[in-house]
């Protein structure tokens, strides 16, 4: 491999470039996760850190990963053999699918063609044809990080609402917290379940839950075992500024910054950025004659592109010659799409120079693996950027 | 409360001091989870975290907390209504309990009275007892945080061993790991559980499950319900150097740096330094007048010294003097102990001169607070640290 | 302004964009100036230093500025009223001769037009016409950070010695030093200047001065009063690894650091990708249309490009406009080129996609300034970067 | 050598324990020195340095070490020839001496023992034989750093004020500035020179010179050849916000943080802790039974303390015993003190307990060397630090 030059860009769709401002934040010492300056720093992010999903009800944050805060939502609010509908809109839907069965529960997993996003209409269907409600929760991935595809959530919530059936509504939001205009309490989602490392521009480590007091009633009955993500404790332990048990202090100093950064250039700026960077990527990849593995032009995610190559190129060696080539990651194929798609993250911290370099070193790296893509994509993307 | 002024002294019992070589290792940008560089990470601190815990079985590493790796350990080995036998040697090894019983485990729980480490006689009476073989794992704390107490590992080996149970060993090493000697695999260990911000001297963010074989083969037969701590999927990722959920980037880079201070300063060097320091302190706290917690001379923790202080003060209010005028945090009575020790931790990042500001701050602050200490407690101290 | 979002692009020719290596190099705790790991220290530096100037000779470091280590150069090899013969190449040349002339040199200015090198062959005549030996010294500036134009130096050097003058030749390599190749030892400098905030990629605040043994011997009977600048206290103390003021010592971890990184690319490849960068540069300017301020084909810098604007434009307003919107500093036009021209750093830590970054807001500031530069510029310039 | 380990205790008088609050200020990316955030950057600590120097008058900031700002002082306000006074106070008040000696200065240098500070009687007598008023300046060190003399500004300036002498008054506070009480406007001193690394709880790496309005007017006729160091240069730009050479940004970042910090914990009490550690070291060195170097009772310095080690032995084999053994740096003797005292700086970012470790570390390596010092030192201290 070539010694990388310059700086690396991370263009994966998480952990995406974390700011030096927040990695500077979280090199301060350490402290006594019990003491008065620590509660002042509990206080300070479980408040700030509401907005950004659109709640004013807790947030209970643990040292963790998404694939933990997926678990907390599960094993919070059910009980063994509970059924619970999910949509197969890609890769971690399906191994959010995969998690919930290895605790027990039965899910019905709404076939897709990860191209798409929720079908509102089939799960209306669903709903209206579980007269005994059988169905404890629904669980919606907000934004498929495998697929680039955003699924909407107020159809969902709709159908949920108009169906009057009483399941619980879970949404993953772990590549579009932050990113995307996510409402936790006016969609009436029940559980919103994110993660650091992604927009909220922080290392991974840290998992969230966003809870209605619908799902903290059911937390109430729920019979899944749990005690490290049993939501109560924290919220408890929260009131006073504390967790139940030690949580990761420097990972929350980050976070402490990162919320700072995104109130400072404001949460519709921010969503208005990504809107804006995904459409000039479209236009590059359109100008490539490339296609988009996203078939639903409402569907396109503001957080990452994930786009098809040609049917005789390998998508892992074209992304293996870009990093080589030029210091950038791009994210893989993942599951049935392994080597026929990459994915571009143009999330988190990052600005419209920096999608120049991500597109101009996509470009070339097509280009040199005998993908015939011709000029106009960052042209077009300049268009794009440029009229903004 | 005053402006703090100069650096802080974290001497609770962790987390501890971090040192800046460890926070500016943090400090670098984060990577692609699934590119090389990463995968040159993960076998890099796998193999290299392996002799702290004495052991050349795997290591399973968390984003999580001491909490979640306790769990990782019970839910990686037991079935619903396991039987499990534990023991009471302080506040941890009680809330460890609650966990069980929360997971749905029945817990054998042998009362102590706080100031002893595990009665390994009594452990093997129980064995015998158990003809039916019904008690399913055995759970011990080797370093009581709460207490200062010790419990030594080989006799409850030698317990298990000789009465031929079956029954699983896990030892949490929460406040013992990388600052006391520890030998997972020639004491028979099958799970030691342990986290980052001890004696590993990182933020809080990581937790550890050094596994057994015979933990194992436990894990194929497990039933309590478990996906985000299985180690199976865990230990197949690390193979090729990395993990089936995004791994907690940044405190690895933590991880590979304190692991690189604990080697070049020597695991014998660093656990007789330990030593060294529980003796100065026990030697400040007996020429005080006071009482030390822990009534056993053979269980005297290297890590944290936990004192009594007399009936009529609060312990509580010497820590807020001392935070107040000293700038250090020491660490609270837990539970039923609460106002009535304090404890200081000297373990991790740490040397002669630290211990004798950190016992100087006490001396003062006791006296400050009322506690007819003399002046001798410092003087006994550097009598240990110079000879030494 | 608008709040700046992302990464700044820092591509003014120097300070350029420091790594994170190095920032966090710098950020190690402040050691003993006068202690063992200290000498290591300078050791260390000192020596691994020499290649990038091209010299096995001693090079002397102060704390200062490039502006400090003219004058050092200056103050160590010559006497009140001496004669210089110096270069108008651009803006920089005529701050050094102000210097000059302000330390009670007399400077022989030979006037130039700012978009050329230095002459030769008018030096060749002059030296030949100074039959008298009155020239103490000849005074070159390497690489005009104010212009873009790059001086060849061996001819510089040929010319005094087929005249058999003997004066010395200072050179200024401020932005060119660890960005373009340069040899003091086999090119017969007798003193070269430069800083750290360029291709040495540290932050501001370090001078340095490599030195002929021609340089030291003029050292020993020039009258210019020093002190600090004095070369000879800090050659002697260096011996040992110390200095005879205190050094900045975090600047020097830095230079560690960033002459390892140097080290690890490789000084062919780090001219190289310079070269190339800047070949691509320009391929984009002239696809924009516009007028390189460098005139002579053989003189483009490696380092950064002056590139001048329609005559109705005002080059302060482009950059205002690009700084604003894109988050980028450009170089603005310096002295009597004020307004007319901007530059565009490209050195230092700096990489492909980086450059595509640059010159894509380049050329969408232009256009929304009103400067008519059409698409082509960013495509001829990754043209070159894909070819390389 | 011993591994080191834990925090090393820089106790030498400076450069002192920088603040990780400043380490982390220092490693922001470096800026644009031309650009509207540089502009807001010196405004603000160039007003904020003003009261920690006492002073309403322009301060100026140099890239260069408190060596450049004794020369600063000297090149702007005086001609070659001038006759200044000075006192021969210890080894850098004689360094002082040989650097304005090597400008070409003619230094009156009034003899003392290293261990008194300035006699400001002898001064008035040289003042009032001084008819013809050929004495351009007076010198005067306001800490010695190489004895722990402190010398009184007030009489100095009372004895030029009666005399009616038009000599500048020239006042080095390079280990003082920010540690010591000290008031550039209302004492009448005219240059008081300074630097980074002591007080002010930086890196070395910057200089300072706070200026009067007599001295202004002396640069403008002062004929010592100058140019970086001219202050006129620089008083002009920084109206602006900006420097007339590049200046070095990120340890302006670290100023701009310490600065925050000595006004969060308020001057005074800056002012007050100083005094309160040395006096509690003086309390230790007694107990020691050892002797001061600095035989004035009203001149002892807050900064820091010369101890005198019996004749048999070597301060040096002490230093190396405790820098091996116990991980502390402490100051040498310098110049005729060499081996015959150590220097402990208590200076900058330091609290109680970091003192107790350091006198901790004293007097064991005391101790350990054959120093019969007994155990009373640190217990005095202590008493000091305790009734405070």
């Amino acid at each position: 491999m070539a010694q990388p030059i310059g700086r690396h860009f991370l263009q994966i769709p998480g952990p995406t470039n974390v700011p030096d401002r927040v990695l500077r934040a979280m090199s301060a010492p350490t402290i006594d996760h019990r003491g008065p300056e620590f509660a002042a720093l509990t206080t300070d992010v479980l408040e700030a850190v509401k907005p950004v999903f659109g709640t004013t009800n807790p947030v209970v944050v643990y040292p963790g990963s998404g694939t933990g805060a997926w678990e907390a939502a599960l094993v919070n609010t059910l009980s063994p053999g509970d059924r619970v509908l999910a949509f197969e809109t890609g890769h971690f839907a399906t191994l959010w699918r995969d998690l919930a069965t290895n605790l027990g529960l039965t899910v019905d997993f709404l076939p897709g063609d990860w191209r798409h996003g929720v079908d509102a209409d089939a799960l209306a269907e669903r709903l209206a044809a579980d007269t005994a409600h059988e169905i404890a929760a629904v669980c919606v991935v907000h934004n498929e990080t495998s697929t680039g595809v955003t699924s909407a959530i107020p159809p969902v919530s709709r159908a949920l609402r108009e169906s009057g059936h009483p399941a619980l509504l879970l949404v993953d939001t772990i590549s579009s917290l932050g990113s995307v205009d996510y409402r936790h309490d006016e969609w009436g989602v029940d559980v919103t379940i994110s993660c650091s490392q992604k927009g909220l521009m922080l290392p991974p480590g840290l998992g969230f839950n966003a809870v209605s007091d619908k799902a903290l009633r059911a937390a109430e009955t729920a019979r899944l075992p749990r005690s490290y993500w049993d939501w109560r404790p924290v919220i408890e332990a929260n009131r006073t500024g504390f967790f139940p048990s030690t949580p990761a202090t420097n990972l929350l100093y980050g976070l402490r910054e990162a919320l700072r950064m995104l109130d400072e250039e404001g949460l519709p700026q921010v969503f208005a950025r990504h809107l804006r960077h995904a459409e000039a990527t479209r236009a590059a990849v359109r100008a490539w004659g490339l296609d988009l593995l996203c078939l639903d032009d409402r569907a396109h995610s503001p957080a990452l592109t994930a786009v098809l190559v040609p049917g005789e190129h390998d998508a892992d060696k074209i992304r293996a010659i870009i990093l080589d080539r030029f210091n950038m990651s791009l994210g893989a194929g993942l599951g049935k799409l392994r080597g026929k798609v990459f994915r571009i993250g143009h999330l988190g911290h990052f600005n419209d120079l920096t999608l120049a370099g991500t597109l101009s070193g996509v470009q070339m790296g097509l280009s040199l693996a005998g993908v015939p893509v011709g000029h106009g994509g960052i042209t077009a993307a300049l268009d794009v950027l440029e009229a903004a």
